[in-house]
């Protein structure tokens, strides 16, 4: 059965949202047209007013609706630590995981040469305007454990230690709470590698 | 961490999406803010033309963009069958099953007194106009097998037997290609009483 113009074109939009597929953009669509008119509007509005007012934080490229990020403009934070992750979405975890106390910098990306992603689109100059700005001790490479990561912390470690700065990565191993019994090889395999003495 | 107000308020108005919790909705936010500006843009467009086109049927209530639906307006349809829905997307689903040649009237919704969904906001109103305009010689009762959907399909067949029409309901039992021994035990139970003779 074929949709209308209208309807599908908004199934279309829909689905270009992250972990949305066909059935869930046509599910979305019809709930959007016939209980959620409201909403929906609400929803049309708000990604244009988002648009519009979100922007990169001048420092450390974090999504912000002013010129620096609240994590930049707060002066309570240790500007000698930077953590380097590949998305806002990193940002947010970190933060409410609680206990860092430096600041970030924002990827938004990995290094992905076939997809035309080098350092120029990581805003490597910006990262490097930082690091020559002085002050920096420590930059912790926060990038996913995926091929694509360790190649992107790869590259900036290099580019750390060139300045002169302490360059670290976070620990990989068995999840807090996880089961042995149910981790996946690898992360054993980085486990076991990474033991340290019990002292 | 506190997300800028734009961004709050986004994340909120996506989280209104069916299936979406908090944590995908902050995933589209980003998404859409970081690589996908231009489908977000796409997006918020539209919504607003499908909020200004999309209409309902004047005959079944199926959503459109004319003054009838597309198989309201097939003169090859069989205007004598009747298939009763909750939604469109059934209507969709019943279409992509094939085989199917009647018309249909889509109730957007069961009744549910709690939440003030009676008869009226059905459309039974429209719906009794179709019966009354006559031709119609059965009303196939295709509401979900829920409790609401099972008390939905009740009220609609005294309706429609109150008018001289036949009323007849789908069959349920073990879906085709299921295994007896993963199908839960309602299904089952109608399976069984719902068994028909081989001859």
């Amino acid at each position: 059965m074929k949709h209308s113009p209208a309807l599908a074109a908004l199934i279309e939009a829909l689905r270009t949202l992250p972990g949305v597929g066909p059935k869930s953009a046509q599910r979305m669509a019809f709930h959007l047209l016939q209980n959620g008119r409201v909403s929906a509007r609400a929803l049309a509005n708000s990604l244009n007013t988002s648009l519009d007012a979100v922007v990169r934080c001048g420092r450390c490229r974090m999504l912000t609706e002013g010129a620096l990020c609240a994590i930049c403009a707060n002066p309570q934070r240790d500007r000698s630590q930077i953590c380097l992750v590949e998305s806002p979405a990193d940002v947010v975890a970190i933060e409410q995981a609680g206990g860092y106390r430096g600041q970030y910098f924002v990827l938004m990306g990995h290094l992905s040469p076939l997809d035309g992603v080098g350092p120029e689109e990581l805003g490597v100059r910006e990262f490097e305007a930082l690091l020559e700005g002085g002050g920096v001790t420590e930059v912790i490479l926060a990038t996913n454990p995926t091929v694509e990561g360790e190649a992107t912390a790869h590259f900036f470690s290099e580019l750390v230690r060139a300045h002169g700065v302490a360059a670290s990565r976070i620990a990989h191993g068995v999840p807090v709470g996880g089961e042995l019994e149910y981790v996946d090889g690898g992360t054993l395999a980085h486990a076991m590698a990474g033991r340290h003495a019990l002292t």
